[in-house]
């Protein structure tokens, strides 16, 4: 039983793989920047991407998919941005993978983007095992959260490209150690962006915003067939 | 593939009720109450049994169970009450489950316990999914978190015969919507009770104790082999 399980596992694990080096093709022609974004239910995922889409929307071609496993709540806040917005319900499934995000956009086409927000579903563990052919791993923990959440959940933080604390308006009021999550971040992940914001009150939003841009437009400057021969991942 | 994995899915959950069945009924025998406790990471599960374990290892005979992917920090917290506590680390696993809890037990034998708290791994989706013998399933969510967590994490609320929203101190910081918060759980689940603590300043703990020392006085006054005929979960 419990080889059967492990093997079909694998299987899946393969087939995700397979599936996300074929979005990542994809997206490397059409040179759009994909940015996965992961963390636990409350975080702060979908007010950062509300924030960020009414940014981009004006300034690249910009689209936004969003995963829960119940309620469009999260698509409809960032619908009011003004950017396309596509809901993937996923039901029991804990998390996105790349079979859903291939499926969604043949029924929602949008292949001329220069960046494609991804909304994982509100979780640090399952989403963190599917590659969604995705150029930036984005994973948000909140001052409330505690301290020590990377070293608890090793697998999202250790694979993140640019890690976000957020809600740091309220940092004094939950007497949060700045030291010590820096310390939890580095010891799982030495290499990641590490910016810390305040959605609400805007503090590191430009930090993150400079960040996205950069990376937009150092997809864009690549020859698209030159990116290809240089994805590694 | 797909019927594969659905069908050993279903195998894994018969499993899991057949051994959720039989926990059942050993602490029905032993007079142990069972208290299953989950929450998104950072809802504050860890700091909230602390103080429950302090004040119930001098009445009760009182222990824990924590299950963690990764680190045994929670475990090392609760320890520190002076009441028994046994890490279950999960690896790739997102849940406990009634094999990780037999086994458990099994390895560090607890057989005359008043009270079992389990703190399930911080994640609201596949913990809702597996019954672990407990008598009360215990939701946190802390007013950081957003008040439509209920609707998001249907299952999860709707199991739950406890919901209790955290943090209540910074309530006012974070412009927590105490009536849509309500709302949202009462639309998933009329008939939880529900209490509003924080673990920081006290407010609400009283509550809660009481919650629980009722349900314990209950769960001993039953004569055991009745209380096995009552069971209906």
């Amino acid at each position: 039983m419990k080889m059967r399980v492990l093997e079909i596992a694998g299987n899946l694990r393969a087939k995700n793989e397979a599936l996300a080096s074929r979005l990542r093709e994809r997206f490397a022609k059409s040179g759009t920047l994909v940015v996965n974004v992961l963390s636990s239910p409350g975080s702060g995922k979908t007010t950062l991407l509300v924030h960020t889409l009414s940014r981009f929307v004006s300034r690249y071609r910009t689209a936004a998919l969003v995963g829960d496993q119940a309620t469009d709540n999260d698509a409809q806040r960032l619908a009011r941005s003004g950017a396309p917005v596509h809901q993937i319900t996923t039901a029991a499934e804990c998390r996105l993978d790349a079979d859903m995000i291939t499926k969604a956009l043949a029924e929602w086409p949008q292949d001329e983007l220069d960046v494609l927000f991804i909304e994982n579903v509100g979780n640090l563990i399952c989403p963190a095992e599917y590659d969604l052919g995705e150029d930036l791993r984005v994973v948000l923990f909140s001052v409330t959260e505690g301290e020590d959440k990377p070293l608890k959940y090793p697998l999202a933080f250790n694979t993140a490209h640019v890690i976000l604390i957020t809600k740091c308006d309220i940092a004094d009021a939950v007497e949060f150690d700045r030291d010590e999550a820096t310390e939890s971040i580095r010891s799982v992940n030495p290499e990641a962006a590490v910016i810390e914001l305040s959605a609400r009150t805007g503090d590191g939003l430009a930090g993150w915003f400079a960040l996205l841009e950069e990376r937009v437009a150092e997809k864009q400057r690549l020859d698209r067939t030159e990116y290809l021969s240089t994805v590694t991942q």
